[in-house]
């Protein structure tokens, strides 16, 4: 892509997110803007018990104003490795950990004006780790669901589960099992 | 989820997204705000040519300096229906039209802070309409590719496609049609 950059500007600095706006010239003289959201990512948890049930989080979506239903994922931390951020948010999301880790993949989310990225992986033999949840005070209704993988594939079917991440995760992984 | 909303606050009005702030307030006293992103939604085209072939756009995106490989797709105007943006936008990124349109589903990309769906149709025997592209002069770069549908799911596997709603497209046609 051919143009120049005029202008950058911070619009919002946030908790979660920044805003930028970037003003662009294309060749032709034309001028535009282009408004980018700056995010941290995260990582995403297909997380399997010893028979390849599901564990999967029910949760309130401000943005939505409903629950919503997900894979365990959480933002990282400044510097932190993806698979470090995985484990830890499986642990403090569900009390549940596992040793057994492999990386599906790394999606963007929404690449037309954001920049998020989340680390998509597998682990599998979940056990709960005896430490309990550590819940921040905005997930304690986070609900907690077992789910056999066709029930999962079915509830896909049935738009009963609509998060992006979660269905890349539980295809990606339903996929690998054949 | 119990809270009090104390306060909302558009802290940016923006070309494609808004930024929304909330002051929330928990049951226990505790404060804290949320921030919201609102898009108009959209809509995906998994475009497949009559014997399976898809159809897949690879364009500069700017949040990540690159090119993404992704289906067709393209944000709905106000009031648009989501098939008839679905439609519109196939016809403009890619000059190709369709009449065997079938809904697979419609995906939060990002439900933590944006309320964006996006609505993922399947159109099968995509033909060149005649009318051609009609690019907006940002999209200048877009080009086509016509990708086996075995050929894509590899690409998902080497992480050569990354974007979240063209993994969740492919992988719901491909299960499908077996």
């Amino acid at each position: 892509m051919h143009f120049e950059l005029l202008a950058r500007e911070k619009k919002y600095h946030g908790k979660i997110v920044d805003l930028i706006v970037d003003r662009l010239k294309y060749p032709s003289g034309t001028e535009t803007i282009r408004e980018i959201i700056e995010h941290p990512g995260g990582a995403v948890v297909v997380a399997l018990f010893e028979n390849n049930d599901l564990l999967l989080v029910r949760q309130y979506r401000h943005p939505f104003a409903k629950e919503v239903i997900e894979l365990p994922a959480g933002k990282l931390d400044k510097g932190e490795d993806p698979l470090h951020c995985a484990q830890r948010e499986l642990q403090e999301e569900t009390g549940y950990a596992s040793t057994e880790w492999k990386k599906l993949t790394a999606i963007y989310t929404t690449p037309g004006f954001c920049n998020e990225v989340l680390h998509i992986f597998e682990a599998k033999n979940i056990q709960q780790s005896g430490k309990g949840q550590a819940l921040e005070e905005g997930e304690a209704s986070i609900q907690l669901m077992r789910v056999p993988m066709n029930d999962a594939l079915a509830m896909i079917e049935r738009q009963e589960i609509v998060d992006g991440k979660t269905i890349v995760g539980i295809l990606m992984s339903a996929g690998r099992q054949k």
